[in-house]
């Protein structure tokens, strides 16, 4: 058997510590947290297209990495021949679930047709090999940015011919994501958005991105696809302005067209903060309104502007994910797809692997530790206790819709000048701090 | 008569061009442009706070605002003092309308029912100087945010005393507000926010200032206020992160909570910028809605990151204002509010004259821009040819939903590769300059 | 004897842990890391301004911070009595150092010899609680901003009368600190920066500057201080652009004027990030000049635009920070200067004690982190490694000048091309997480 | 002859106001201002890399930018072919200078010899070219950070060999710049900065980046080379930190390393923002330092964290560019390089038309204005009158160095409270509007 990546064995669940420890410390897929093994609670999955496809690149420099198995060319054979080494990747590394673009696993052919025969054919190979492996599609989507053809948006072209192009892809995309079992369907609006408004009629560009929506859940329903649909919040770049920019501005599309009950979020991190948000508050607010589907487990800088999309180390972050993840009870459909690239520098196929071990034992230690949090209650108690004079008499009727203005009037000249608690930040990040490094 | 602003003569609509120049020289508000007066279309605002109460202090110094009529103290006295030298700035700068909050006017008692009974008096002659004057309160809004009991937020404490505290301040600035005419009546979220996640149960804060808008919605109309009400979107500062966001995430609140026919959006410049968008984003989105009510005219700085609220002197700001003002037919119960203050090295009496000439000039010049433009149609003309392929065949469809995913992949193959035309920025740019610069 | 802090005893170094546990769990003054103790290493300070001064005011916003024994006056007697009170929060704290500008401890007078004369007894009374208590002074400074005089800059005012008293303050605050024995006094550019250029002569203002430095430097020497001298780097805010913008900009600004042997920096993070730049980043170029004098501890948070001050509890940040002070064989005048402030939700006296625990807490952990790689050496052996082609060969000849371009591009031409390395960046982010997290 | 610019006539001095207005209204070449033409004043130049190599793609999307006459290969020939075209474009749009990079106008060969040997061969195409047409080489530079063994910095690089890739590309590219009659010669550190501290070694790669400039200007002086030697400011893009941040980090490292005399910086729009300072302050501090060289004429989205390299159309900031350029006394070996690209959305032929005569009319309209104000002298006067007290008197004594703590001290006794003039910003913002908007 050919391997490609020759010289490094499949990982293992411990390991020495040299300063070059291809092992992990604290992702044992089989160790049970909370009731639930850890394989269950994370649900890792691979991009394909940072993976495979991810040349590193930059607007300033031609690709570093080395791809040994990749010939370069657009052909079919090449991406047939991507899908062995990719799904050895996953072996070698343990994770169980991918993800993908269609762009990313099948060229583009010549004409339309060819374009949807080459898709087509990768799918009947990668059907073959999940089922040789048992790794399992995430989630699939299209990709809708790269080609010309998209460079003034895909759904919110204004060239309606485009628009039909993207919806053949999105058909096709969509039916061999159901054919492989894919638990949902991500939309990440590459070029939803503009580039300035002299040009641009905002308004009718966002119905025509409903649109295609509508269009995709009802062909779902049609072909019998139960998996769930995401949109991916992400605010500027490449456009000036992505129309999906956050959390809250794509939940208040989709109360607008109709489509809040067959959509939740899939939210990534370096997006989150690339919209002046934490990424705890992206996932709070999609919670909040019960959309919080799945998670694009990366980090960025942020004291840079754009997606630097680094892999997850950072184990304040992981936590924090990790425990609106118990919060809702874990995943259904979705998982932590690890939506992050090697540095430009980090071109060998070790990095690979060093890179994926690094998020991924971020994230188990991150679990770790929300378990704790979790089970012992106490940032819960102190939020809970915080609150609690909403639990009864005035702040009851409050939350009960039963008081007025002229009511609580009323009541406000009938007691003494409130006097508040202290809100305890510092004593909480400290306590935090117990919590990830021990007393 | 006394004067407070000795040696400074009624502003007048032209001057000499010396370095001092005390005249407008763009803003005469009975010239008409389009069929309206200039007055009309810009319906000018001056908030009682920045000009009567901005002692120009910062985080790292005290205040340097010469306001000589002021004896610093918190006496009703004192506060009905300014509402003498307010009146007679409002006569010599020549602005119809003003804003205020109920602790710029009137300040806090002992009581909470002297509290009430001050701002009560304060009105009373606000109303004789208004009916004297002819002059107009625009809007009106309760100050949640300064006072302590305020500091982990009005409607979003997590004491229920405080709310309550709140809703007594609505209630009387709302009628107040009824009585003295006011088109509209604001809320700004000055702590509605937080400062931790760690302390914060951010859905249950949302309830509750869901709660406290539903309460006025149905005291305005116990009351027989007519008027608007307005949210006003706000990224960051005083709070971490601040609810009312931009316009699309206030949309989207008012969408969840059921409050969208009731309100609209008063949008500011400066606070557009610190969500990452600029105004006429946040504008076309407000008008996306149908919610675009008000506007607070100012500018911030791109570089800084915090509120800097500066006079607005770009003209290029003020005509992207000023078209779609223009293109929603003008402002009904909305104006131009200078929600602005000078920088604290101009502290002198003279500086509040050039800081709003410099404003109202600027606005009075983007007003005959934007009129120019609108009336040529050519920026119009060109974004409607560029989405002409949606107004027949297969856009139609798309428009009119009757297109699937199955007829847009039949469409699109029987289809020549769809070629773009230019979005052609430079160009519109540079023709957008024509219109400022002449030829 | 009168307690301030009633119900708070002396802070102990372990404690049960509760959710409000007012103990230390990793600092412990007299552990010795090293070869040193922890009190020697971490030289914490007490700044005055924060922990005695500050009301937790915001720009929307008044003070909340309780603070029973002052009476919100002006006068010495107030002054002098928070002295006995910071006296006995260092005592309380265990903190060993302290810092103060002169008008944190003793009140502007009517006039300004009245004002010399206050600081003068404040410090009477400053050098008596040292002796007995055996606290030190790290630094003092002058405060050249807050005061309306010095709105448009101290020495780099446009008006040569606001520099005489710039100087008059520095020279009373210079010899006091060198009465009172501190280690080093400081330079914080408050003011000296510009809101707008179009009314700045940015070089003579610069000129200015350096001549106050200059002067200070001279006047040490004639009154025979030896402490050292510091430039604190902020990049903006309360001006638009502050000129001691960040380290580069400082040491540049020292060259040219000739003060590079006569200042070293005080580097604090929140101005770090606030210039764009990590702490680590602005400690290594004045580690590189040979500059890092002192260090103001605190963290900002990266997506807010202003400096939050806030409590460095970020052990990743203070094991960087720790590992540059190990680097360069530990303070000598310098110390960790908590400039940092509770939030304004934080307005109990509790709070001020577990602010500091938590910041204290996380540099001690930080220490111990940074020992450990210090002494293990395996980042230092990685770098190393990494440029070892210039420690012989072509390399060689290139460190010491005696390459050119001519023999550069012989030698190239007769290589093979080169082949780099990875970077490794990934790997060693998980090497960072060991040290963090254990195995 | 062979057009490749169908359709396309050469740019007119004037021309009709259609929305397609091929044609300068602000910039005729020969027109006179202030005793010098125009073309002498502007000496607008067209980056090779945009005009000619720019395919329009990003990180999310491949080339949009039609090129006809490219074959897309990267042989000599095309290399060759291009150079014609570029010649035609200079002519039609009527711009006088050109800048490359190395690897911009030549392809890089199987060996450094080859890839040498490409680059002569241009050069004796472009020096023909200059003959016949009078086009002028602005400056010349090499591109040391696209190929992958510049991944890690070129001067910078951890690996001595690429050192030596990089000064044998160095030393052919500034003989190619000093043989075409190069004004000037620019370093941008491209590659020279770092992705992260953990692998990174500072002071010794400035060691290093410092050897190569040290080496270029010992061969300039070696093969009689007088141009200008230019260093690039840039903060961020591609590395995490790029070394040469901004004008005064340039500054401090050519004093440290004793360069001063031989480099002046070529200061960038967009640039300077990324830094977090207005163009106008880099300007400054360059001309505080008699270091202002040429000019990158773009402009940047001040809410977009990447070089965006738009084409400058704000006629505030060009009028603030020529003001400094007109307070300099012109250029001297520098110009205005338009280092922008048009729109990805902007792909055809013609819009590389309207992106040009975008940035030069408003380049040109900058001149105007900036040189009625430079004539009028009444910001110059406003400026001059704020500082006028240390024009004599304690002022003077101040900036002539004789003062001392102790005689300001005494000094600052015995004057009265000084008071300030108004900073006047409004004011100064109004009378700029003036100049761009006239009465």
């Amino acid at each position: 058997m050919t391997t490609y990546f020759e010289g490094i064995p499949k990982i293992q669940y411990e390991g020495t510590q040299t300063i070059n420890p291809l092992a992990f410390r604290h992702y044992n897929p089989d160790e049970e947290v909370m009731g639930k093994t850890m394989r269950e609670h994370l649900k890792f999955a691979a991009p394909y297209w940072h993976v495979m496809r991810n040349e590193l690149s930059d607007p300033f420099g031609v690709g570093t990495a080395l791809m040994p198995w990749d010939d370069q060319s657009n052909s079919l054979q090449n991406a047939l021949n991507r899908v062995e080494v990719f799904f050895e990747f996953l072996d070698k590394i343990g994770i169980d679930y991918y993800c993908w673009h269609d762009r990313d696993i099948s060229p583009e052919g010549k004409t339309l047709d060819e374009t949807h025969q080459n898709l087509l054919k990768v799918c009947d190979l990668l059907e073959a090999k999940q089922k040789e492996t048992g790794k399992k599609l995430l989630w699939g989507t299209a990709c809708l940015f790269s080609h010309p053809r998209y460079a003034q948006g895909a759904a919110t072209s204004p060239n309606a011919d485009v628009f039909a192009y993207a919806a053949s892809q999105v058909k096709y995309a969509l039916e061999q994501t159901h054919r492989l079992g894919g638990e949902g369907y991500t939309f990440w609006g590459g070029r939803e958005g503009y580039a300035t408004l002299l040009n641009t009629d905002m308004k009718r560009e966002l119905d025509h991105m409903a649109a295609l929506l509508q269009m995709a859940v009802d062909h779902a329903k049609k072909i019998g696809f139960k998996g769930q649909f995401y949109i991916e919040p992400k605010p500027k770049e490449p456009s000036t302005h992505q129309y999906d920019t956050d959390s809250a501005t794509c939940l208040n599309f989709l109360r607008e067209y109709g489509l809040l009950d067959h959509f939740k979020l899939n939210i990534e991190t370096n997006h989150a903060t690339l919209a002046g948000h934490t990424m705890q508050h992206e996932l709070d607010v999609a919670l909040g309104a019960n959309a919080l589907g799945s998670i694009d487990a990366n980090q960025g800088d942020e004291l840079l502007g754009w997606d630097t999309d680094q892999f997850p180390t950072d184990v304040y972050m992981t936590t924090q994910v990790m425990l609106r993840v118990l919060k809702m009870g874990g995943f259904t459909t979705g998982g932590l797809n690890f939506d992050a690239k090697r540095r430009r520098e980090s071109h060998c196929l070790e990095d690979l692997f060093h890179a994926h071990i690094s998020g991924m034992d971020a994230f188990a230690l991150g679990l770790k530790v929300a378990a704790k949090i979790h089970q012992e209650g106490r940032f819960e108690e102190f939020v809970h206790q915080r609150y609690e004079s909403y639990s009864s008499g005035i702040g009851a009727q409050i939350e009960a819709g039963t008081a007025t203005l002229d009511s609580l009037d009323d009541y406000a000249k009938s007691i003494e000048a409130p006097v508040l608690q202290s809100g305890r930040q510092e004593m909480l990040e400290n306590l935090l701090n117990t919590y990830l490094f021990g007393k």
